[in-house]
C-alpha cells in the first residue's frame, strides 16, 4: 500500500524534519518487522537522514551545499534552478529504513529530512512499508 | 529474476538516460506492484535520478562534479581515474524505484541516468523487480 | 532477522573495509537469492561501495571530502564535528546489495566501506537479508 506525505516548503532552501510523518505512515501500515521505503518524485529536492536534535546541523548541511554548488553561476539549464538539480543528485531521492516492533529503527540522533533546494513549493514523499 | 541492461558509453564523462531500458525490464518482470532495485557493479560510474526533459540539466550535473573533483590532481591512486572513483562514491551505485500498475512510479520530470565518469566503456546495470 | 556488525574505528577519518563482515552476515542468513540491506544508525559516518583492491582509492575519497568540507570552518553546530555530519549526508547511510547463490553480487572491484568521519568510535551497521 502506498502512502503519501505532503509537505509545503516555505523557503528556497530548507531542511524539513519529516520523521514524525514517516513514523505515522509506518504505524498506519501495521507492519511490525520489515522495510520502510521512501521516494521523492521531485528533481530539485532530496531526502536525507541526519541529526535532528540540534537544528543547526541541518542549516550547516544546506549552507555547505550552497558553497559547493552556488545558486548563481553560468549553468546551461536556463530555468535558474540548476543548482537545485545538482544538489538533489548529490543527496539522492530515496531512502530505505528498517522497521522493527512496528517502529522506524533510527539511531538515537537520526531524523528524516526533506531537503528543499528550490522552494517554497508543494512537495510529496511516497512511502511504501513492506513486511520482511 | 535478475535482468541486465548493457550500455556502451562513448565519452569520458556523460550521463546516459536509461529510463526506457529500466521501464522495459519492469514490463518483462510482469510485476504489477512492488519495487525495482537497480545496482551498478562498477566503481567509476554511478546511478542517479534527475530531470531528463532538458538535457542541459545532466550536463550541469556532470560539469559541477568536474569542478568539485578535478580530473587532474595529485591523487594517490596511480591509475589516473581517481576522480571517477570519488564522483561514483558521491552519487552512489544503487537505486530503488516504486512500481505501480506495472510501471515505474517516477515523477513527471524524472529519468534514470547511468553516470559515466571514466568512459567510454561497456557498462551494465543489474535489475531486480520484486512484488510487494 | 536483523544482524549487527560492530566496528571500532581508530582515526578521525578512515574508510574501513567491511565486505567480509557483510558477506558473513549473508551466509549466516541462509538466503540464496534476495537483497542485503545495510543501515548505519549514525550521523557522522556513512556507507559506500567503491574499489577495495587499491587502498589508495579509499584515501583519495576521504581526502577529497576533506577538501570540499573542511573540518575547521565557521559552522553553526557547536560540537566541532559539523563537517562529519555534512559528509555523512553526502554519502548516505544505507545500501542495498543483491544476493545470488548465497553471495553478495558485487562487481569485481567493489567492496563495502564504513566511512568514519568523526572517530575513533564504536560503530555498528545493521543488516537485514531478505528473500526475493
Amino acid at each position: 500500500m502506498l502512502q503519501t506525505i505532503n509537505i509545503r516548503t516555505q523557503k528556497r532552501t530548507e531542511l524539513v524534519d519529516i520523521t514524525a510523518e514517516v513514523a505515522e505512515a509506518v504505524k498506519r501500515s501495521g507492519v511490525q518487522s520489515g522495510l520502510c521505503h521512501l521516494f521523492l518524485p521531485h528533481t530539485t529536492a532530496a531526502l536525507v537522514i541526519n541529526e535532528n536534535a540540534d537544528p543547526s546541523v541541518a542549516i550547516d548541511i544546506a549552507e555547505s551545499l550552497d558553497r559547493l554548488i552556488p545558486w548563481d553561476f553560468d549553468y546551461r539549464h536556463q530555468e535558474g534552478n540548476a543548482a537545485a538539480h545538482i544538489k538533489s543528485s548529490l543527496l539522492g531521492n530515496s531512502l530505505t529504513i528498517f522497521v522493527e516492533e512496528g517502529k522506524l529503527l533510527l539511531g538515537r540522533w537520526q531524523g528524516v529530512f526533506l531537503c528543499e533546494f528550490d522552494g517554497g513549493r508543494a512537495r510529496k514523499v511516497v512511502v511504501k512499508v513492506v513486511e520482511g
